[in-house]
């Protein structure tokens, strides 16, 4: 078969790769429905993390399970999946907390962008919708696989409840889909922080009130501004600079929550500064198997579409221009179909 | 009236001050009936912190109310009070969400180590006991102004509740009373950080069941071997260096909490790291004057006795000897009484 495959910077191909099959008995082959490129792909496309060698690429996926090793008992051939982008076995102690991106045995799933992919920890790691879907709700189902999940995550972190006031740093898909989440959570007022009108349309779409054009420390002066000086109670730090961690935590009030979901790049965070923000700070790989089962409900019932972050679809062979169109921000998301 | 001042490194003086009065209606002052040393006036003590000119010592206090200012309502002189070493005036946002060391009027108390006090906003700072109490409670009643205040916001911000597992970095009295604080909210277990032996005494008795003598890396692989390999629910973290920091995050579970009290000194926090750890983490300056008067209902009912911390007790005017005990690591905490 053939699939995307990151050579080094701006440099991805779509390339034989080797078919994957049942490795260990507790694995699952899907046939992928859609795959899409994630935000998490630039860092490495744009050379920020280094790729020492060819590396397979796409870690979204949902699709049609083709096969299931022997020892596989809760999901079953033809059934529509979604998985997370760490497999997990979602039985010791850290999943049974509801950190499955922290599971003993976590592996990452890193080859999706592609027609088959093989899934470790099927048991743990997959969830089947209750039928297979209609087309266009595969874009949504998509998404669950990380960005919404992890825009939710965001938000949960943050501990968004009915009537909170919430920031939104970042206006990429998990951004966006952050917004999305703070208003399903309930939240009274969603401040997204974007100087993009594309991006600022779908984040008002999703519910945000107020649209802050402002970024570091104006951007933090504009969030006290609207908030009367006391700061956000709910701030989601989707991006993961020092710029973008500080002006999360200082549009923060005091005793609020900071959600942070954004890969932390050369992120330094200074013990004192941290001391006296009196704030909450949680966050890390968005734990997306906890939230599967709600959220595919949320999706299947047409509550949110969280879809609508793909402004564009490529055929799966065009990958290499999906990730071109995301690096130079002419799309929020490329949504890849094989 | 004469009082402690700081000149510099390891020179506390006991000399002559100027004698407080009301500056504003909305003052106090107190007739001093026990000050103390606390653990972080040993940071300028040992020139950790510069001493640019000679600085009156001492923020925590509790005494008599000898005069109110015109504005004050709800504090009358004669009765006996306790204050937080951050004055508020707990009618601010920030305040009303509990957070009043963060009051947007805070004005830090320091010049306690004295017989006379002035506090300022002292309706919003002073909370008063019962009655006028007897001379055994007055010690335990003085912990309250800080030491066992943030003992109890560490535990809080760790998040205690029944059936946690809990360990405890550092054993100077803030951790001793983070001991005590995590035993009152129901801890299972108290894994307490310590290698003193006098220590690790009074963490027993404050409800300690298991005491780590190990440090750094090697600390932190001892509280994994005793939770089987996933870390503790609840780490407070009670010292404020780089390497009590890390220890408190790497010993605490995947999705667990660090509650970090103590002030920090040269603490970076690296995003990725912190990212990955998958903790929640929250401290700051403990806002004592939120758990006031909870504290002095349990103090009064002698259901806790904090005071025990204090295994020095001199007359004030003996406080450069109260400073130079604990510096050398021979006492835990100084009393003081004027």
């Amino acid at each position: 078969m053939r699939g995307a495959i990151l050579y080094g910077p701006r440099d991805v191909r779509f390339e034989e790769r080797e078919t994957p099959k049942i490795i260990k008995p507790t694995d699952a082959i899907l046939r992928i429905s859609a795959t899409c490129v994630c935000g998490s792909d630039l860092w490495p496309y744009r050379g920020i993390n280094p790729v020492p060698q060819p590396t397979p690429m796409g870690h979204e996926y949902c699709g049609i399970v083709e096969e299931v090793g022997s020892a596989v008992t809760s999901i079953k051939p033809g059934q529509f999946v979604i998985g997370s982008f760490f497999a997990s076995d979602n039985t010791c102690p850290n999943c049974q907390v509801g950190y499955q991106s922290s599971c003993q045995h976590a592996e990452f799933v890193g080859t999706a962008q592609a027609p088959l992919l093989r899934v470790p920890l099927a048991d743990g790691t997959l969830v089947a919708t209750p039928a297979v879907p209609s087309d266009d709700l595969i874009p949504s189902l998509l998404t669950l696989s990380d960005v919404m999940g992890t825009g939710w995550f965001a938000a949960d972190a943050a501990r968004v409840t009915p009537g909170s006031i919430v920031a939104v740093v970042g206006d990429g898909a998990v951004g966006l889909l952050g917004v999305l989440s703070a208003q399903q959570m309930g939240a009274a007022r969603i401040m997204a922080m974007s100087c993009h009108p594309s991006r600022q349309k779908l984040a008002r779409e999703f519910g945000a009130t107020d649209i802050v054009t402002e970024r570091g420390d104006e951007g933090v002066a504009r969030i006290k501004e609207l908030t009367n000086g006391i700061g956000a109670d709910s701030v989601l730090e989707c991006v993961g600079t020092q710029e973008s961690m500080m002006q999360a935590i200082n549009s923060t009030r005091k005793g609020g929550h900071v959600g942070y979901v954004g890969v932390p790049h050369g992120v330094e965070l200074n013990g004192e500064k941290l001391f006296f923000a009196h704030v909450h700070l949680h966050g890390g790989p968005a734990p997306v198997r906890r939230y599967l089962p709600e959220l595919i409900k949320l999706v299947w019932k047409k509550k949110i579409n969280p879809g609508k972050v793909f402004d564009l679809t490529l055929p799966l062979d065009q990958v290499a221009e999906g990730y071109r169109a995301m690096d130079e921000r002419r799309a929020i998301k490329t949504l890849l179909r094989p």
